[in-house]
C-alpha cells in the first residue's frame, strides 16, 4: 500500500483518504502530532526532528505596501535542515523503516535533497542522492553534511521521461531501497505531509481567503489543499480557501496549464527564472486540481519582480527568505494591481524556505570603515541623520 | 528602569526577578508566551517573529557514542534568523520601543547582528550595526539583507575596554537610540529572553541532570540559569540541573576562570578558534555564578573535536549546527571520558545556531559522475554494496 502510485484500472494518480476524524489531535513530535491524518505507520517507525509547528505570522507593513487587509506568513523556513521538505523526508523516511527498506534514494540538488539526507542519517538508513551535474557546490555542500553517498547525474533534470527512467532503473537495480521522490505521480501518498501545514495555520486561528504558495511540481499546494479539504470536511471551516500557483515567469508550466494554454502531457521547450527550486518544465496535474477546485487562480512573476520582494521581506518585515519563496511575496503585489485581490482579502502565504540556502555575497570592501574615534563618530551622526 | 546595568551603590550587575508565578502560562507569540517571567512591557511594543517553541528531540545514536544515559538537544537552529540571539532581539527591540528610541544599536558580526537587525525591520526601527573590520563577507550578506546600516570599526573587539569604550561613545551620540548590545555588565536584563528556553525544556517534559551550553559572554547560561531557578522556585522542577560551560581551548577564559585559573577582571593575552562566535579574550562573570551555584563545571574542546563533532551531529542524527554550536558535542564526549558524566546521566545540550551559517565549501567535481545509464549501475550498485 505505500508503494503504489496510479490505479491498476484507469492509470490515474492515488490519492489517500483517512476518514473524517472530529478534531485535530496535537500530541507526538514534529509532523506525528496529527497522526491520524497521515499514512497509518508503526509508533516504533515514525522518524522526527521536530518538523512542523513552525511560526504563523501577521504582516506589519507587507499587507499595506500591497494593499491587502491582512497577510499571514507561514515560517516553513523555521525547519530542522531550513525548508517544508522536512515534513515529507519525515513522512518518507518513516514509511521506509516501515518497509524496512535497506535505504533511500532520491533526486534533488536542493531543499528535498537535505531533508531526506538528514532524516535518513536521523533514521539510521542509508540514503542516495543523485544531483544534477552543474549542481550548486553551496547547496550541495549543505546536503554533503548528512554524508549521504552522491553522485551526479548527466542531464538528470532534463526532461520529465529522462528523469522517471532514472528513478524507475535506479528502483530496479535497488529493489529493497525506497524511492524518496517527492511528486504525486511517483509517491502520492508523500503529499499528505504537507497536509500538516494547513492544520497549523488553521490552529494559530487564522483563516485567509487565499493561500498564495510556491509551484514546482505541485506536491506542496496539493497537500495544502487536501489539508484544508480535511478541515473542511470536519467542520472546522467553512470552505476550502483559494489556492494560488505562483510560478515563475521563466518556467510558468502549471500557470499556463491552468490558462489552458498547456497539456499536462506537455513540456516547456526552455525555462530560465532565478527561482531554481521551481526551474521545472511540466505542469503539475495536481496544482491544476488544487487551485481549480478550490477557485483560486495561477499567476507568475518576473525574476527582478522576486528579486525585489525578496528584499521587501526581508526589510520591511525581518524575514530572510530563500530565493524561490520570495514569488509569493511578489505575487500578492501583482494579483492586486490585478485584481484578482481585493483590498478587503486575508492572504495566507508560505515562506518554502530560508534565505541561508542562497546568500547573495557582498563584498566587505564595500562597507565603510571606522578606523578611529572621529571617523566612527562621523559615521553614527551621519547614519543617524 | 530598562537602561540602569549596575547599582549605584556597590557597583555590582543588576539582575531582574519578577515575582514567582505558580505555573508558567503558554498564550501569546514567541517568546510573548512567558510575558510574565519578562520584563513587563506595553502589549502593544511587544515584537515578535515567531521565535521560540524550538523542537527538543532525544539523540538516536549520540548518547550511545558518548556514553551517556540520554541526550536531549534544544534545536535553537529553528528559530527565524537560525540561531538563539532571535530570542534576545525580540526582547530588546520591544524594550527599544517601550522607551521610544530613535533607532538601535549593536555590535556584531554574526548572530546577534542578523537577529538584531532582522527585529528592528520587523519593528520598523532603524538599525545601525557595528562589525569588524575583517568581517566574514558571508556572514555580512546576511546581515545586510535586513538593511540595517552598516559600519566596520578597526579593533571593535580587540579588548573588552575598547568594546565598551565604543558603546559608551555610540550611546553619547545617539542618546535617544537603543544600545542593544548582549552583554550582562551592559544590559542585565537581556537575558532573561533566554529563560524562556529553560521553560521550553520543561514543558517538552525533559528533565536533565546537566545542561551544556557554549559560552562566550555567558549571557545565555546565566539565562539558562535563572529560568530553572524560576522553575525550582515554582516547584516545578526538583533542583536546578548543574550547568556547565563549554568553550574552544583557544578560548576559554571563563573555563580558566570557574577553576581559579583567571581572575574575572584578566583577559587572555591571544584567543584562535574555529568557533568564531566563542572567540572572547575575557572571562564571563555570570557563567561562573551559574557554573559554581548549580554545582556545575567548565569544559574546553580543541578545533579538532569540534569540526569532528560537528560532522558527528550531522551525519548521525541528521542535525546541521553552526561550528559553535558543536563544542557542545564534543564536550559531552570529553565530559563523560573525564569521569565528569556518568553512563547513568541525562545531559541537555543546547544547538545554539544553523550550519546554514558557516557552510565548508566542497568541490562539486569531487562528486562521482554518472555520463550514461551504465556508469549510474556501476555507481549505484557499488553505493548499495
Amino acid at each position: 500500500m505505500f508503494t503504489q502510485s496510479r490505479c491498476d484500472r484507469c492509470g490515474s494518480i492515488l490519492t489517500s483518504s483517512y476518514g473524517i476524524a472530529n478534531r485535530i489531535t496535537d500530541s507526538g513530535q514534529g509532523i506525528w502530532r496529527f497522526r491520524e491524518f497521515l499514512p497509518p505507520l508503526t509508533e516504533g517507525n515514525l522518524v522526527s526532528l521536530g518538523e512542523g509547528s513552525t511560526p504563523s505570522i501577521e504582516t506589519k507593513r507587507l499587507h499595506s505596501l500591497t494593499g491587502v487587509k491582512r497577510i499571514i506568513l507561514k515560517l516553513e523556513n523555521c525547519n530542522p535542515t531550513g525548508s517544508f521538505k522536512d515534513r515529507v523526508a519525515a513522512l518518507g523516511v518513516s514509511i521506509a523503516k516501515e518497509l524496512s527498506s535497506k535505504g533511500v534514494f532520491n533526486a534533488s540538488s536542493g531543499n528535498a535533497a537535505a531533508a531526506v539526507a538528514a532524516y535518513s542519517a536521523r533514521a539510521g538508513l542509508r540514503c542516495i542522492t543523485l544531483v544534477r551535474e552543474n549542481a550548486s557546490a553551496h547547496k550541495v555542500s549543505q546536503i554533503k553534511m548528512f554524508s549521504p553517498i552522491l553522485i551526479r547525474v548527466r542531464d538528470l533534470f532534463r526532461t520529465r521521461k529522462k528523469l522517471e527512467n532514472v528513478l524507475s532503473m535506479m528502483q530496479r537495480w535497488l529493489p529493497n531501497w525506497y524511492n524518496h521522490f517527492l511528486w504525486a505521480p511517483i509517491n502520492p501518498l508523500l503529499v499528505d505531509s504537507f497536509k500538516t501545514i494547513a492544520y497549523e495555520i488553521f490552529l494559530s486561528s487564522r483563516n485567509a481567503d487565499f493561500v498564495f504558495v510556491p509551484v514546482a511540481g505541485g506536491d506542496l499546494i496539493f497537500g495544502l489543499y487536501k489539508g484544508f479539504k480535511d478541515l473542511a470536511a470536519s467542520g472546522l471551516i467553512e470552505k476550502v480557501p483559494r489556492l494560488v500557483a505562483v510560478q515563475a515567469k521563466g518556467a510558468e508550466s502549471t500557470v499556463r496549464a491552468i490558462r489552458g494554454e498547456l497539456r499536462l502531457d506537455e513540456e516547456l521547450k526552455r525555462t530560465r527564472t532565478v527561482a531554481s527550486a521551481l526551474d521545472v518544465s511540466f505542469p503539475s496535474e495536481h496544482a491544476v486540481i488544487a487551485v481549480k477546485e478550490s477557485g483560486g487562480f495561477g499567476i507568475s512573476v518576473t525574476d527582478r519582480e522576486i528579486m525585489e520582494a525578496r528584499r521587501i521581506l526581508a526589510s520591511k518585515e525581518g524575514i530572510f527568505c530563500e530565493i524561490s519563496s520570495a514569488t509569493v511575496v511578489a505575487a500578492i503585489r501583482k494579483g492586486k494591481e490585478k485584481g484578482l485581490l481585493s483590498s478587503e482579502d486575508t492572504v495566507c502565504a508560505v515562506i518554502t524556505g530560508s534565505g541561508l540556502k542562497d546568500v547573495e555575497r557582498i563584498k566587505i570592501s564595500n562597507i565603510p570603515l571606522a578606523k578611529n574615534e572621529k571617523e566612527l563618530r562621523s559615521l553614527a551622526l551621519h547614519a543617524a541623520g
